[in-house]
């Protein structure tokens, strides 16, 4: 007998019949004699009506209501969901995050988890219940509803999973689960049986948005394995896990593309210490994550100075974009660049690290495409490169051809 | 410094221009230096539709269930309360009926409230808050979400005021109070300024239903001192409070008329032991609310039969009949006649205790209409009387005047 949690997302339980569908999945793994907890999302569309309702009272409203607010989407499909069990015959009951034991800490909207207390998940599953927890949410300490931003409920999933010490945990998604490139843009894009936490990250880091990277880190952290499958049919998924020697037999695991970056360039800049730090700063302050960061080295003769480029979401370039005008005197650059038209073109594999000549092979694909290189950066398990947006897509299929097929 | 409880309705929180309306309210009253709680419902419609979502995956979904899904109603409406209030600059914090400390037996969709512990609610108004508690839940002592059924939130309201002690309790609906007769059929009924607990529990019994009677029980056992009044307004309301000398100047209360009652009557009954006791016993089996009973004493020759008739709500006459057919035999009437086309008169007050001759001014008011009295039922402060649908209206008016004007 295995304990099962299983996480189904805000498409898999989007109204009623898809609920029952969720039920009828649960109860087939229960059937071979498994005990599952099941995590749930809000029914989707839920989420967004809610926000919808609080911003026609005020444009921001408090995070600590916006939680107690939110909080409801999932306490609704926790309902439906055990209803729906329970239709089959299933004994289910449902649990808030609260209820659950999940605590965390006071920052309302992006909570942490500090600590899950599953006390009641036990007492639930070995009276032979289903047990379905709300994902998303929790409570502090104090007993203030709190939810846990972007990726929340994979998390509540993977959390559960550490603190129940289960079998497994399968993260349901809309996608059949990970791939070497989107399907979408490379066809013969094949899924991959497994994966390492890190490559997982890096891919998540690049574009490939399968799951939110504090999910996959939290997982990393306690060991959590998790599945990544599709809701919609019965294909096995991919296996997130720790590193193993036969992961390293494929140089790369995966080619992602991020089209949502943009770039800034500040030309000629003056060499001296202290002024990257100055830059980097104030747009931290402006709340602007920075990507990428390419400098090369100093030219010219006179005053030392460099080009400096750095890459952004696209949403943040106008901001940023601002906030290095700003700096223009007090830093001294002769101008600034701004360029939204790039693609973000990464591979990632753990293989890397013990087979030469990767670089090489990438750059050499892409000058056959006649595709220009304009930034590059390396992890040791990744190699990313920001091209023009116009070739990425060819340039992506090029890479995936030559490293994977 | 007054300390207020101020409880609003489905239909005064129906969407968020309600609701910045509803904290324009609160927000006067706090003006004035008192301390405010407020009690909200769910915004009109959201239950209905979270119950048609539960009866499309089953049509008889658990309770425990549905309590956990309905109770999201009440929780979407105290956050968006207290972001209304917040966004008019006053210190708002919203609780669910388990944060408040309403504690409730187990029985779920119709929990009973065991004991108030507002420890939150102390302290957060002591920190200078309004507190927004939602209404219609609470959560037994094992930590189960439970709803307290019809009237549900009325019943949070009241009794907060009690655990708070506090000084007013204000029930804001969209009526201006409680009037001497409906006035949409009698159009010079006039809005009471006070009426006791007993005329408002016989009126609400009598087909006036401005609130539930547990609640009127509630408040009349823990002297809670309430205020019903229209949200819509400023007029003063209804002050509903344990009986007082002064009340006993009027003579009648209120009329009311309930026009949803249908009427058995079985003729020839024999008249012994066990026969009433027998047929009342398998209609409240059926859960059939019998209203009025009225038993004619033994009339002609041979074995003693009598004709008993009795009332219920017009929507379980086919119910009752089926009962009444399925003891034919066993009781051994001659026939059972139906007839749903009656209304219940019903005079109240408390006055009428210290007056004679109050139910013959109603039966010649009555004979006066040639309105036909087909059953007679009276208690301490009520006459009841069912007469002929067509003409119930008519009468109603006619006996208005007669008592009150």
């Amino acid at each position: 007998m295995a304990l099962i949690v299983q996480k189904y997302g805000g498409t898999s339980v989007g109204n009623p019949e898809r609920i029952k569908n969720v039920a009828r999945r649960v109860a087939a793994h229960r059937a071979k004699g498994d005990q599952v907890v099941v995590v749930v999302s809000a029914m989707s569309g839920v989420t967004d009506s809610l926000i919808k309702l609080a911003k026609e009272i005020t444009p921001l409203p408090s995070e600590r209501e916006m939680d107690m607010l939110l909080a409801t989407g999932e306490q609704q499909t926790i309902a439906l969901t055990a209803i729906a069990l329970q239709q089959l015959g299933i004994p289910a009951t449902s649990l808030t995050g609260a209820q659950a034991g999940i605590v965390t800490d006071g920052v309302h909207t992006k909570a942490k988890i500090q600590n899950i207390t599953p006390k009641k998940v036990h007492a639930l599953l070995d009276a032979g219940n289903v047990v379905i927890v709300a994902g998303f949410q929790g409570e502090t300490a104090e007993g203030h509803i709190t939810t846990l931003g972007r990726g929340g409920s994979d998390l509540t999933a993977i959390a559960l999973a550490a603190a129940l010490k289960a079998d497994l945990c399968q993260i349901y998604t809309d996608v059949d689960g990970v791939y070497t490139a989107d399907p979408r843009i490379v066809p013969n894009a094949q899924k991959l049986a497994e994966i390492s936490y890190d490559e997982m990250l890096e891919l998540a880091g690049s574009g490939a948005k399968v799951m939110q990277s504090r999910s996959v880190e939290f997982a990393k952290k306690f060991g959590v394995v998790f599945e990544v499958r599709s809701s919609l049919n019965d294909n096995p998924g991919t296996i997130v896990k720790e590193e193993t020697k036969s992961m390293e037999g494929a140089v790369i695991r995966g080619v992602s593309l991020d089209k949502n970056q943009a770039k800034i360039t500040l030309v000629a800049v003056p060499d001296r210490p202290g002024v990257a730090a100055r830059i980097f700063k104030a747009l931290a302050e402006a709340t602007i994550n920075v990507d990428m960061i390419v400098q090369n080295v100093s030219h010219g003769a006179g005053t030392p100075a460099t080009d400096l480029s750095f890459t952004m979401d696209k949403p943040d370039l106008l901001k940023a974009a601002k906030v290095i005008e700003s700096l223009k005197s007090e830093v001294g650059y002769r101008e600034a660049l701004t360029d939204e038209k790039i693609g973000k073109l990464s591979i990632v594999g753990v293989g890397m690290r013990s087979h030469s000549g990767v670089a090489a092979k990438m750059f050499e694909t892409l000058a056959k495409e006649a595709v220009n290189i304009e930034m590059i950066s390396t992890s040791e398990i990744k190699i990313s490169v920001v091209i023009e947006l116009a070739k990425s897509e060819q340039a992506m299929k090029a890479v995936h051809k030559a490293f994977i097929g």
